[in-house]
């Protein structure tokens, strides 16, 4: 094909809307100002778009508090600022799931590694890749969980945890839990108070259909999270200028510096778009991914998704005997204009569970809202004739 | 005036060079993909951006080395990250001088009182705004410098501050020091060498006319400090993703999460404007900052500017007796949309300096080359209107 096939949205999704860069060209012309730190004209509109991103945002996962979505710079950002937040000491149990992103992992190992505190692995079964309860039970009695850190849709192979039962579970052990919305919202219902965590994260150029370079993290407004998680990046805000320490108040005590007004406008083009498209966003997705899974598994290549495919969604990882998924993934760049990704996909804990690390990770092809059939078929006859 | 008239460009330059808004548009439809995550034809286009930006900040500060400039999303992390990558204990005395931004001073303060740090300010003469490289010396001798950080040019009076006999000095007692280059680099210069600096922390949205989204800091690669600043902020690298730890290797160990690459395309943009016309932008704003001084002397309102005028640029603090600053910058606004800033301007300590926290800070008025000689006359006229 001429045209690029791009089946690599896990990592951003690509294209967005076009409203986005609409909006974001706009602002950057006419409105990019400093937002809350000038009292003109354009500096309090740039600061009604917050405002109403913020809005946009609270809205999606139905809390009724636009104060407690946090923007940050990105989800990995967001991730040190709650890691860093939270209280940490020789006594602190932390359980992660094995489908965590290194932005979970990398920042929760160095801080338990410099305080003594203990990173546990939820069970969850190799094939079905299904949550053992009663296994993780057990280890809760054993370790009180402290802190619990769950991915909602794994960005390695599309498998979306039953976040609600073991936020339930972790609940009764007194553990805060933590959710990784950055592969779902937007195309996965997130409902704070229905899944019963205490903050998800988000990155808005993933499933958001928005620009790089904002995301952040909304907290639950029925949790006391609030009151615990300390201020972690520190910087100027616009208020309270005189003080040395960060203001009190949220979002303002987790948002330092310049907000970026232009990814910000993106996103809220992006979340207005969503709010209109969703259920069409939605069932499309689901679809090319029933299809793409149907063709791969005639094809009997491994694939790497849970047994129930009703809690999968999206992103596929997948290897073909005899191919390294590097060499793959470069004969489909090269040969036929297909955009993949091989590799270990920034998850650390994944292909142990997988058993895909001797293999180089996986080959991961992920699907947007603007991926078409003909472009699954296309990928299909592609890979059929590299591997056949 | 219909036309707004902005003067509040050391909050963020507007507008920007056209070729910025143009390369960020393309580059966010055509190009935006995940740097260094991916093995196709377009992440690694978008990779070569990078490194492209890398080399033209690594040639600004006279440095050979591209892999020294580190991304961040804002000047507030990067200074952020290098606080906290720094060692802090009891012992640590720590310099400030009194005109450091709150994204130095917040993360300073917060550390330095977690860890019993010592926190002093640097000597300057109230009047003239001079070192006093005396009362310093005797400073130092009571209390050995560990770590001396230093704004470059004030972002609330634009005093360019001696950076280079500040940083001799600090370095004769085995310091470190950082410079706060935010509202410098562009339009002043900085070569590392010269100043004899450890790390300078850039903001690409200020006077390099960049976009809001990327900042960053250069490490002086005669400098050891390398090797002494710890990771801070952890994340996916695209990189050994096996490991639970970031990469050693710079830029890597520094970089945590997706680059925002339309960003970082803008700031490549700016620079090559900026290597075209820096000759011409450094000596417009040098006269129109001389026109402003003039016309304000004349009406006789209090400024806080250094009394050497070679070492001021671009920013005016000022104050009318009986007007409060946020009043005045209101009709400013209301009545002649011209963008002025007041209040304390993120900058804790330089109001006890200046003897303006009773006032509510200052009235900021600051230029960018995109500002006029006609544009001064106006703000003259209408600030004339209003306090006399």
């Amino acid at each position: 094909m001429e045209k690029l096939v791009y089946l690599d949205n896990a990592a951003t999704t690509y294209p967005k809307p076009a409203i986005v860069y609409e909006k974001m060209d706009y602002v950057n012309r006419y409105l990019c100002f400093n937002v809350g730190r000038g009292s003109y004209k354009g500096a309090r509109e740039s600061a009604d778009i917050v405002d109403e991103t913020r809005k946009l945002l609270a809205e999606l996962v139905k809390t009724e508090k636009p104060q407690y979505v946090v923007f940050s710079p990105s989800a990995t950002i967001a991730f040190n600022v709650i890691v860093n937040g939270l209280e940490w000491d020789i006594s602190k149990n932390v359980f992660v799931s094995p489908f965590e992103h290194n932005a979970v992992l990398r920042p929760l190992y160095s801080i338990a590694q410099k305080n003594g505190a203990r990173l546990f692995e939820l069970p969850f079964n190799k094939e079905s890749f299904e949550f053992d309860a009663k296994a993780a039970k057990l280890l809760f009695e054993e370790h009180k969980p402290d802190y619990v850190f769950i991915t909602h849709v794994s960005n390695v192979t599309g498998y979306i945890l039953p976040v609600k039962e073991i936020a339930e579970l972790a609940r009764k052990y007194g553990a805060v839990v933590i959710l990784d919305a950055a592969q779902s919202l937007g195309f996965v219902e997130v409902d704070l108070m229905e899944l019963g965590v205490d903050i998800a994260v988000f990155a808005g150029h993933k499933n958001l259909y928005g620009p790089l370079g904002v995301g952040g993290f909304i907290i639950n407004s029925c949790s006391n999270i609030d009151g615990v998680l300390k201020d972690a990046i520190f910087g100027g805000t616009g208020s309270d200028s005189l003080n040395l320490e960060m203001p009190r108040d949220l979002p303002g005590k987790f948002e330092a510096g310049s907000p970026n007004i232009v990814a910000i406008a993106g996103l809220n083009a992006a979340l207005k778009w969503l709010k209109e498209n969703i259920e069409e966003i939605r069932s499309k997705k689901k679809k090319l991914t029933l299809e793409l899974v149907g063709e791969l598994k005639n094809l009997g290549v491994k694939l790497y998704i849970p047994s129930d495919l009703e809690s999968h969604i999206g992103i596929i990882s997948m290897n073909v005997e005899g191919f390294r998924p590097e060499e793959v993934s470069l004969v489909l760049d090269r040969r036929f204009n297909i955009a993949t990704r091989a590799g270990y996909h920034c998850a650390a804990l994944v292909h142990r569970f997988l058993g895909t690390v001797e293999f180089g990770g996986t080959l991961r092809i992920s699907l947007g809202y603007f991926n078409e059939k003909r472009e699954i078929e296309y990928f299909i006859e592609s890979l059929k004739s590299i591997v056949f």
